[in-house]
């Protein structure tokens, strides 16, 4: 085929989507807006891009060059979006260090990222000291802080992040890049299995941002993100950007809001001093933030917020309504930068007996993104809010595979769609709800039944005290459902199967859990957080009945 | 440097900014949204695709490849927007032929862009037939009709665009390209010379897809565009597509109007009618329509207009905003894809002394948007509301050339930012105000003076009946301004510079306009549409006084 690209001027700019260039906009239009850290740093935005400049100079005097990688261990902070920009736009990878893996884990990840210069918090020199003398690739440490401290004995500092600033120069001429080198890195664990390195390059932050500013923006009211926002995160800088939020803050130039280590007093504070309009949790902390004994008090009425990480539960949804808080889903997992999706709620529903549920949705696709539910043949599943299958996808802003594990990279794309491990169906209004992990999943012919629902039901049963439900390998049928159930009082096979059928009946369960199988246990096994450990139960099981 | 690009798994799917992208997710979340052509024809978002699938089948039956150019002559309609997504979709070239040319002209671009296939509306079959048996390029015609039309004699079609479109399959699989191919051409006019092919590949028309609905939808209120709305182009498809905004509105999901030829009645009873409120227009048609003798009786009062191709006059903007319109200005020309600003009012504006001034600037640039306002030696201006210099631009959607043109292509882009040739002041607020076309700028010393507002002035002479102001080549500073002067009663220069003096002592012109010339004529020489032919007057009068 012949060259079909455009001629370009030999004087014209070929525009590279590069992190530097959502930095202009914002300064030029809002050069006096605020960007506040806790209740000890407020400055414009006219600062905080000198700011940048002074920490690129800071950094290229501890030699950081194209290609090196520059980790970072804080709580979110102005320090932190700082980072976000300089450290790409000097050509460096910035490694967000996930702080809440164990010390080992987080030395692993350390080695495996290959960091160069290390900014630390600290909060986490004890931490450190744990795995000092064990960094290998890490030439030169700059130290956070709010108020002074000492290090501990045995850790050398180039210098404090403050006074290397002040020293820095305020200027800098950031350079063009390649759109396509790589920007940021950020281990995920999964629940076996060393921690994977995901990585973005320039390009994909660029557009993620856009793709997501347009889609959060373009709602026709409810759950909005918009140019006359307060935007605070509550969900870690470090954990894939802390979903992209504050790229898209500072480009539609909001006050932003860093509230450094999450303390609920801290954070219901600021929510109210600072007039918080936007936020982004997980529903766990959101939960811990309604519990709080004062909430009562608190005007919550302005703030919206968007759940992921995990389902969001109705009731909790429910609660944060009626203090006026404006709660909705989004998806994504660190692999997709992550957003995938959003649950916001059309004009027409809301106030409709639908309202809470799509609420709690998954969501439908941003711009660009090409979701489909497949089944094992990557088949198309009907959207009739029943079929369910896997999630795959593509989209402009997914990893290209797993930092030096080639086989995992693999198995994640095989198919050339990226693999989310997430079981959902989707309406035909396009709302996708997701049901289950894929590993949850029983399937048994070419039916997937959930594991979730069947420990649902068998819970139900008097005399089930505890219940897990796997599959278990079948020679005719693939697999059959085994429910491995610590008994209280009497219990058979037969008993729980008739309980069963009384849901069958009704429709409620798909007749193949009618080959369910049955094994009484004295104890489900549990992970350290306290999860049913599915990994340790099939090991155990599966296959062995 | 070594290869920092991000490593991509074997299976990874490297996504291209690609027109087929933009169409999956709305498609997806909102099947039955509606799209309509006047009040002829009405379809589901469903079927716009499946008619697509249909557009692309019948293309190709016509040998259309990849690198094709496929040429469209139509008013606002459903079909336009089909071939907005089929043609590019299929690798080929769409020449969007501005129908406002002459015949003749309209000849040079279809030459020029090398059009392979021409899709002609019946209304402009005696305008082809004027030309018939001089188009070079073309080797086959398909006829657009509203009703059924028999073709002049001695132009053959290979079909009836719907007829095609029956007897094609209403699937297609459409591959992936290089995001850089070509997937427009649009051909522009100044005062002087041939008309200049601009074009965009299909990156930059996803990107400019992308920044502009962000920018649109994050406004606080005021101006925004978003998936509740329902839009009606009223700035020709053919004119850098509609400004770009059919592909926005699809993205969003929204309902979309097309009106055929632009009839006021039309118009107005489509806005009411089809529940309109997001429409774009220059003020010409704005006018046009506000001096409809009905309008009193319309509901426009959720009708959002934006304006462009001219500055937005504060009368006629007063007048929209009594009727209820929400209007405002945007900025951009067919060289930029088109849109680099939007003057959006900040919430705190709104209902202020300066909103209607707001409403009627140029605007702050998109996301992305690189603006500079620089001298001739490319230095920034400062921002003070007052310091004028020439806008220059980066962004990821400008034209890279002019098409077959390096010597314009070279001139356009020289020092490596499009030069647009709009004279500007940008205040604190990083609002830009556009005050001058350059070339009806003098350049006195370092200091630039508007010939516009000169003129301004000296016709408040009593004795002076027409004048227009020139730049005249001056060894000390430059150029002076010289005055040419059609007079009424007894006149002479020094008259004319007491007068000036008088402003000047005000403060409300720069003192340098001392240096003023006056050269009395006869008559002002106009261009045929009745502006003054300033090229014409400085070939005549410039360094001859």
């Amino acid at each position: 085929m012949p060259d079909l690209t455009i001629p370009r001027a030999e004087s014209a700019y070929s525009y590279p989507l590069l992190i530097k260039n959502l930095l202009d906009a914002p300064v030029v239009s809002n050069p006096d807006q605020e960007i506040v850290y806790r209740d000890r740093m407020r400055y414009s935005y006219r600062t905080f891009r000198e700011r940048v400049c002074r920490l690129a100079n800071a950094l290229e005097k501890l030699r950081v060059k194209p290609g090196d990688t520059v980790a970072v261990m804080d709580y979110d902070s102005h320090r932190y979006l700082e980072c976000f920009y300089a450290v790409p736009m000097l050509g460096a990878v910035l490694h967000t260090v996930n702080v809440k893996l164990s010390p080992e884990q987080i030395l692993y990840t350390i080695d495996h990222a290959e960091d160069d210069i290390l900014l630390v918090h600290a909060d986490f020199l004890p931490l450190l000291a744990q795995i000092r003398g064990r960094i290998d690739t890490v030439r030169a440490m700059v130290l956070l802080q709010d108020e002074p401290v000492s290090p501990p004995e045995g850790l050398e500092f180039a210098g404090e992040y403050e006074a290397l600033l002040a020293e820095a120069d305020r200027h800098y001429e950031f350079r063009d890049f390649d759109e396509n080198i790589r920007a940021t890195t950020f281990y995920t664990t999964g629940t076996t299995g060393l921690p994977k390195g995901v990585y973005f390059s320039q390009r994909q932050l660029v557009l993620h941002t856009l793709g997501t500013m347009a889609a959060l923006a373009s709602a026709p009211s409810q759950g909005r993100f918009h140019t006359g926002d307060v935007y605070m995160p509550i969900t870690p800088m470090f954990h894939v950007h802390a979903w992209g939020v504050p790229y898209i803050a500072t480009s539609l130039g909001v006050k932003q809001v860093y509230p450094g280590r999450y303390a609920p007093d801290v954070l219901l504070d600021l929510i109210e001093k600072e007039g918080v309009t936007f936020s982004h949790c997980v529903p766990t902390i959101l939960h811990m933030l309604l519990n709080h004994p004062d909430i009562e008090k608190r005007d919550l009425s302005r703030w919206k917020v968007l759940i992921g990480g995990s389902a969001l539960p109705k009731a909790l949804c429910a609660r944060a309504l009626e203090l006026g808080i404006d709660l909705y889903s989004g998806y994504g997992m660190s692999e997709t930068c992550p957003v995938l999706t959003l649950a916001q709620v059309p004009e027409a529903e809301l106030g409709s007996d639908n309202e809470l549920e799509i609420r709690c949705k998954t969501g439908r696709p941003l711009p660009l993104v090409d979701l489909r539910i497949v089944d094992e043949q990557m088949r198309d599943v009907p959207a009739d809010g029943e079929s369910v299958g896997e999630i795959v996808v593509r989209a402009p802003w997914l990893t290209q595979g797993y930092l030096k594990d080639q086989r995992n990279s693999e198995q994640l794309w095989r198919g050339g769609y990226l693999h989310t491990g997430d079981v959902a169906c989707r309406d035909a209004k396009g709302y996708v709800k997701i049901t289950d992990r894929i590993k949850d999943v029983i399937k048994i012919g070419g039916e997937w039944i959930s594991s979730l629902e069947l420990e649902d039901l068998l819970i139900q049963h008097p005399a089930v005290a505890e219940v897990a439900v796997i599959g278990d390998p079948d020679p005719k049928w693939g697999e059959r459902p085994l429910a491995l159930v610590v008994p209280q009082g009497e219990l058979d096979e037969k008993a729980l199967v008739t309980h069963l059928k009384g849901f069958i009946d009704r429709g409620l369960m798909s007749k193949q859990a009618l080959l369910l199988k049955v094994k009484l246990v004295e104890q489900i096994d549990k992970t350290s957080v306290g999860k049913i450990n599915k990994r340790l139960l099939r090991e155990k099981h599966a296959g062995r009945v």
